[in-house]
Formats: C-alpha cells, structure tokens, sequence
C-alpha cells in the first residue's frame, strides 16, 4: 500500500541500509473501518464502536489482571506506510509540517499509539472502544495508560 | 544486560521463530540517568530535569514546525529488556501481574511510551522534561502528543 506519490512541497530522503531492531506482531486489531479512508482521523474512546485486539495465545497469560486497567496505551503497526518522508503536506495546512510534529501513520517507524477504554475481554481478546485504524492491523503492544496530568 | 532471573510466580514463554517488522534508531536520549537504578520511576514534564533527545541529521528536516507542540509523545527501545516474560512480580506487589497490564520495560516488543514537554531546540536537538530512561537510549519516534481527554 506504499504510495509513491509526493505532493509539492514534501521531501523524501536515503533511508538507512541496516535496521537496529526487530518486532514481533503479538496480535491483530479488528475494527469496523476496512480501507484507510473508512477510519476516523482519531478514535474515540467513549463513543467510537467496540473494537477487538486479538492476542497470540502465546502471549495470553500476559493479559492477567488486565481487567484492573480502566484504560489502556495500544501500540500498533502501521504496515505499508511509507517511511522515508521527513516533511509532509497535509490536506487543509497551507505548509508543509516536517513528519515529528504530525501524528501521520508515515514516518520513519510506522507506530501508532492510542490511549483507548478497556470495555470487557474474551479469553486472548480485549473489548476497547478508541481504535482509528484499519481491521487486521498488526498489534505491537498493550499496557496500562499514560497518566493524567 | 538481559537478566537470566525469574522471580517466584514470573513466567517466560517461548518466543516466535522469526520477526515481523524491523525498526531504524532515528537518534539517542542524553538523560541525567546513568544506570537502571537512577530512572525515576514515571519522568515528571513538570519538575523533571531537562533532557536532550539528539536526532539523526538524516530524519533532521522532520523536525520543522515542531515548536508548535507544547507536548510530544516520544517511543523509544528498552534495549537489554528480556523479551520473553507473560507473568512478572514487581517489587510491593501481592501477585504476580500479566506484562500487558504493566509498563515495565519487559515486554515482547520494548518500546516504551513517554509524553514530555518541549523546552527548545537546539539544531536536530530537542530539549524536553519528562523522560524516566537511561542516557543514551534509542530513540523511535517523536509525534505531537495524545490528545487530552
């Protein structure tokens, strides 16, 4: 799904030619939004549908307790997202924003994060409500959210 | 700096044969905290010491507009964090807890998650408060902040 269109304006550059380090998937999101302009530009953890994060039964016993969590940080991998762009031209900003001061799902290292409610969980799977992302987008990681400040 | 101990009720898995995604270091956290032992356990954006996170000229340019974020949210790589534990016993805990439900920097996937308070830039340095890791961690990624709910 890498897209290999560049608006005015944006700058792509030489990525590496090694990586540092490696991901394991530890499950899947579904989610009712299956293409990219289906999602929501963010997810909406009170009144956003009831979405799925389907862990690895590999994993499972790492989900103990979790129901003490009111609300979670999800980590996820936005696949086919390009990585090599540093500035982008959002539609709807007059310039283009360099890609560390934007929430993109392209950057150098396609993770996303949102901080969503945790509604129930069935066996290796969680009940959350604030996912903005397409169904089966691989799942990086589940912890327990950001504090308030 | 992978720690071969359990403690009583932990519980390691075995892991995946082979990867799923890899990720490039876009830079380095300098941090007042030489060794483990010297990590705040959550880093304070209020009262925290100024910290610098020096990103690689190559992804510099994705630095433009960031002043316009009074708080980033920054995920960077616990290297030397074991990757295999589901169950883990933190000091002052009862039980056993799952690694989901935690923020432990042992987990599959080691990234961890801390939103900071931009303080300036110094060329393809930012100066931020609110970091809780050791000095010279990798940095994976600079985005502007979860919204507040």
């Amino acid at each position: 799904m890498t897209d290999p269109e560049i608006r005015p304006g944006e700058k792509a550059v030489a990525t590496p030619d090694g990586f540092d380090a490696q991901l394991w998937f530890i499950g899947r999101l579904r989610t009712p939004f299956a293409t990219r302009a289906d999602c929501p530009r963010q997810g909406d953890p009170e009144a956003g549908p009831v979405c799925r994060a389907e862990i690895d039964p590999r994993w499972g016993e790492a989900l103990t307790g979790i129901e003490d969590c009111a609300e979670l940080l999800l980590l996820y991998w936005m696949h086919g997202a390009r990585r090599d762009l540093t500035l982008q031209h959002p539609h709807g900003r007059a310039e283009p924003v360099g890609t560390f001061a934007l929430r993109s799902p392209v950057r150098p290292n396609p993770i996303a994060a949102s901080q969503v409610r945790l509604i129930g969980r069935e066996g290796c799977a969680l009940l959350v409500r604030g996912l903005d992302c397409m169904d089966g987008t691989p799942l990086l990681d589940v912890k327990s959210a950001l504090r308030r400040r």
